[in-house]
């Protein structure tokens, strides 16, 4: 007998229909004397509902509301889960977050798990009853319901997996795991059998959407083995997210992952003197501009250039902020390009191999892509492309580092 | 300044713009000093779209279940008014049941009220804030979520004046108070300035539903004075619900109440001896049937008729547990009569005055409506009718006890 935490994401739970398929499987579960905890997303377009409504209300819904308006989504779902189980003969119980005791910080809209206290889920796995519990939300000290983002399903998941110390931690969703590449985009991509938190984490970071990457630092953390499958089709193995390092992770790229949209913004002829990456980027964090990959020029002639990527979104509040920043620090201009895209290689292995910077640069200039900024990390290397020439560039790289093929 | 508390029912906020108008009288209160706090329902018809869900994954959804699913309505649309209260300007904050410490007992579908902790009420009304409650639920003990019943959000915006000391508590709904009789069935309805408990309670028992019955009983045992008005028409004063004897209510029929589909039930020739009455309408209890109105004949050679009213969907299981009790007592035959409705007079006068059965029963016999049963209360007379005569008695009677005009 084996305690198991399953999540079933949105589509996966998106009708009566669907809610009563996942049912049957939480029903084969119990039939192998498994102890199942299930956590559950909204139901198919639910939450983009709930936004629209809000949006009808108010210009700029205020966040504590938001969230206990975003968590009846879940909390719904749950409740018909559990009644279908009801219906097979078996006992379930729905769990709100804070009935599962999902204690968070107060920072509405992605909070962070604080603590979970097991003791009603635990009571309730005792009697012998299917826990159902309402995904993506938790409560504070002052009681106040807070939820954990887009994706925060998967983070309930591994955290309640961590907690009750699950054998097992699945979570279900629409595709078959991870791939190797976005399977819409490249058409040779092909499940990973297995993957490293850490490049799951690169992965997720960078343009892979099937995991919350703050699930995966959860399971990196408590050393939770993830697997993610397709809830459509039982045969699949899915991907496992593990720290074991496996023969077919050592010195090679096991994904390529990629963003559409992103804007670029350069400052230009900045002083060079010290403190000026402070004096940028405190202002733009303030006003909740989320900055991704920054590059900063050699300094020529005392001058320097200091360029940064941000989400398309949020282009106008950045140039707003930049262009008061740089008369302060009394730069040349500023200049930005909306349409770029980035393209990343990721593998553990590539910390202790060179030539994977080399044959990247070398796949992009075969294919006439230009590059336009490069930033790496120990186990991934991302370059700033035109964003019409992602496609190519993913199908491309697929193919040069030997992705193509089963391994 | 005074403490009120409002309640808005499922039509006053139906859309966004329904809330955004309930935001803007909120706001109109706020501006004339008053601390507020605003029971709402859930949006117009969400109710009963959830109530489809769950028809939809099962057959009898399990009653625990059905409540956590019903809470979200209400939920949302609190959620969506303080957001809406935000966007004004104004500070404001929506509580779930839980929340606003709403204690109950753990009867689901039709929980009540066993304790009201007020404090983070009071916590939020002390910081300046409009305080948003989810009508129609709470939280047991055992920390689940329950729910009231349809209309249920009448009864937690009584409760709530009564909890918190309140100078006024107003039922918003979307008629303009109390009628005389219903205005769908009689034109000459007006709307009364004001009525008793008791009378309320007896009007909403047969058949008026605009208030909740057991919200009328809770103000008559803490004396919250009741004011029910159209959230439509700010000019019309609507009725109020109150303890205190007025002129007005003297010697004088309020209202004529009805009530369109009851069936009847009768048992023939049961050999009278004591307990029949126990052993038949125990085994109805406990088959869940709800029983009305019960008569029983004078004994006839031993033998007497006993007779009871149900609502038509209880019919079936009655006759199922009545046809098993008949064989028990040696009774004749079980026969019933699927098409029947009620009439009833009421008002607090008619228990000191005589002649007011008289004129109900003159008044039908001259409109030929066939008197099938009558029960009666210290203030209330009723008569079973058939169906398709119930508007005509109305009516009728709505003239003869001098409703049709203002007092």
């Amino acid at each position: 007998m084996a305690r198991v935490v399953q999540k079933y994401g949105g589509s996966s739970v998106a009708s009566a229909d669907h809610i009563k398929r996942v049912a049957a499987r939480l029903q084969a579960c119990r039939a192998n004397g498994d102890d199942v905890v299930a956590v559950v997303s909204a139901m198919g377009k639910r939450t983009d509902e709930l936004y629209a409504l809000a949006g009808q209300v108010a210009s700029t819904p205020e966040p504590r509301e938001m969230d206990v308006l975003l968590s009846t989504g879940e909390i719904v779902t749950s409740t018909l889960l559990s009644m279908a189980l009801h219906e097979l003969g078996l006992d379930a119980v729905s769990l709100t977050g804070a009935q599962a005791g999902i204690r968070t910080t107060s920072v509405f809209g992605r909070a962070r798990i604080a603590e979970i206290q097991t003791e009603r889920m635990e009571r309730e796995l005792n009697a012998g009853r299917v826990v159902i519990v309402a995904g993506f939300q938790g409560i504070t000290e002052d009681f106040d319901i807070t939820t954990f983002g887009r994706g925060g399903s998967d983070t309930t998941a591994v955290a309640l997996a961590a907690a009750l110390e699950a054998d097992r931690c699945e979570i279900f969703t629409d595709v078959a795991g991870v791939y190797t590449a976005d399977p819409r985009v490249c058409p040779e991509a092909r499940p990973l059998r297995d993957i490293g938190y850490e490049e799951m984490l690169e992965m997720a970071t960078t343009g892979a959407r099937v995991m919350h990457a703050r699930a995966v630092e959860i399971g990196a953390l408590y050393g939770v083995t993830i697997r993610v499958a397709s809830s459509f089709d039982d045969d699949a193995p899915g991907t496992l997210i593990h720290g074991e390092m496996t023969m077919e992770q050592g010195n090679k790229v096991r994904g390529i992952a990629h963003q559409n949209h992103i804007a670029k913004v350069t400052v230009r002829g900045v002083p060079d003197r010290p403190g000026i990456a402070a004096h940028l980027f405190e202002p733009l964090a303030n006003a909740n501009v989320s900055v991704d990959t920054i590059v900063q020029n050699a300094s020529v002639e005392k001058l320097t250039d200091m360029t940064f990527t941000v989400a398309p979104s949020d282009l106008d509040s950045a140039l707003t902020v930049v262009e008061g920043v740089r008369v302060e620090l009394g730069a040349a201009e500023v200049v930005h390009e909306p349409d770029l895209g980035t393209v990343s290689i990721i593998g553990t292995g590539m910390a202790s191999a060179p030539g994977f910077a080399a044959l990247m640069f070398r796949t992009l200039f075969d294919s006439e892509i230009n590059v336009d900024m490069i930033s790496t990390s120990d186990i991934r290397i991302t370059c700033v492309i035109a964003s019409e020439r992602v496609g190519d560039a993913v199908r491309a790289l697929h193919t040069a580092f030997d992705l193509d093929r089963e391994d």
